[in-house]
């Protein structure tokens, strides 16, 4: 990577999955756990035929994870901010992805005509978190509009994943738990049925701060709420399912684990 | 108990808690664990200055292990069926609890005046569980009306928590998981805001069957989602915790138990 021309504050990240890289901005918003949580749980339902959008994509680190896990045919991936549609078109470039993952920008309240409505086999986003009222510093800087409901709230995310889902299209999420009934009431009430759910738990004794949750564009009521996921074990190793979602080989590196 | 006047197919069981007992017929619906892991959430949030409605009491399980747990103030209790009405009402007389536990004949849908509106500092409910077009075989049968709402819903019973409660009241339910999306939606339309949720799990690697919820009367969005609650262990012995919320010295009548 010694040539890569690399803007300043840039640094390419290995994503150990099939030699995929990204480039993030170490003054930005730069992906978490939460993105490769929601990579896994969306990766599981999908196949290689599959087209795919991701709403707010930011660095486009889900579409490249879930290229590694799964290849799907296409994976749109729309994100409002310029500067970072253009170093995720560059990270896509890097990869020669160009061909599967595009990176469009626009706004998810009224998304460009590239996204077709009633179109896609699944929709995915791993969305601002926080309610747009509480605790902004500066709302036009990059990382308070990834971590805030400043320029789309949870209801505009929904109706545009609606509206660009087929039928029982499969619409995913990772968010954070105590907003739980705001995601379960807005998801049925814009028409796309919760059907599994997954808590997050920091470890085994903890509150759970994160959810896992995937629902059907028209489908019937009846949630699953599978086992819980934590990330840490109590003695604050990894838990065995986190090196598993990370890929394999890390267990190797970092010591035994033991399961619970 | 030699000399205690039974019904035909009634017997009385000890419910290990300060000597109450409890009258139950074995051809009709006797209690199960669920009334006991929900006394223990409620009992959590409750006092002995509090009082105290229970929704559809059946047998009167949930005043007698509240009573043992808390000590309340007042607890009434509202049943539809006249046959278990009498049966608990004789349930609380063994327990001389007649100043305490006041069984109440009526309808969730419907409650009688001796049941106040904007009254009670909280309320509890171990509803039918089952939608009322699903796989009912008699709804005639106590059974039944007991398993599947066929005398009332999980809206009536919402709507009838909120009248009742103070402002601020809590109302504490346990019901299925797969039904959670109703369950939460429903709350916060009537206005029983979800604060508490936590989910029940068979083993650590299944997925959940029964949901613990309690929300406030007017109470403002932030859920807190609770560490899960296993029943049992992976070895297929009760875990811990469930020893604990069963009362004391069980654990040393079963042989040790590992904490997970």
């Amino acid at each position: 990577m010694k040539n890569y021309p690399q803007k300043q504050f840039e640094r390419i990240d290995d994503l150990q999955r099939k030699g995929l890289k990204i480039i993030q901005n170490t003054q930005k918003f730069c992906f978490g756990i939460d993105a490769v949580l929601l990579a896994h749980f969306a990766a599981k339902d999908l196949n290689c035929q599959d087209k795919v959008v991701d709403l707010g994509t930011g660095t486009g680190i889900i579409p490249l994870l879930l290229w590694g896990m799964v290849g799907c045919q296409k994976i749109l991936a729309l994100e409002i901010q310029k500067d970072m549609v253009e170093m995720a078109k560059r990270s896509v470039a890097l990869n020669g992805l160009q061909e599967k993952i595009e990176i469009i920008e626009g706004d998810i309240k009224n998304p460009p005509p590239e996204l077709i409505p009633n179109t896609y086999d699944a929709i995915v986003t791993n969305p601002p978190y926080m309610e747009s009222n509480k605790g902004i510093v500066n709302p036009t800087e990059g990382k308070a509009i990834a971590r805030h409901e400043i320029l789309c709230n949870l209801e505009d995310i929904l109706y545009t994943a609606k509206r660009l889902l087929k039928p029982k299209g499969k619409f995913s999420m990772i968010h954070r738990s105590q907003r739980l009934v705001d995601i379960l009431s807005i998801m049925r009430k814009v028409g796309i049925e919760p059907k599994k759910l997954r808590l997050v738990y920091p470890s085994p004794r903890k509150t759970s701060n994160l959810v896992l949750v995937q629902g059907n564009k028209g489908g019937k009521p009846h949630l699953v709420v599978e086992k819980p996921l934590y990330i840490y074990q109590q003695n604050g190793e990894y838990t065995q399912e986190i090196y598993e979602i990370y890929g394999d080989g890390k267990q190797k590196q970092k010591g035994a684990v033991n399961r619970d």
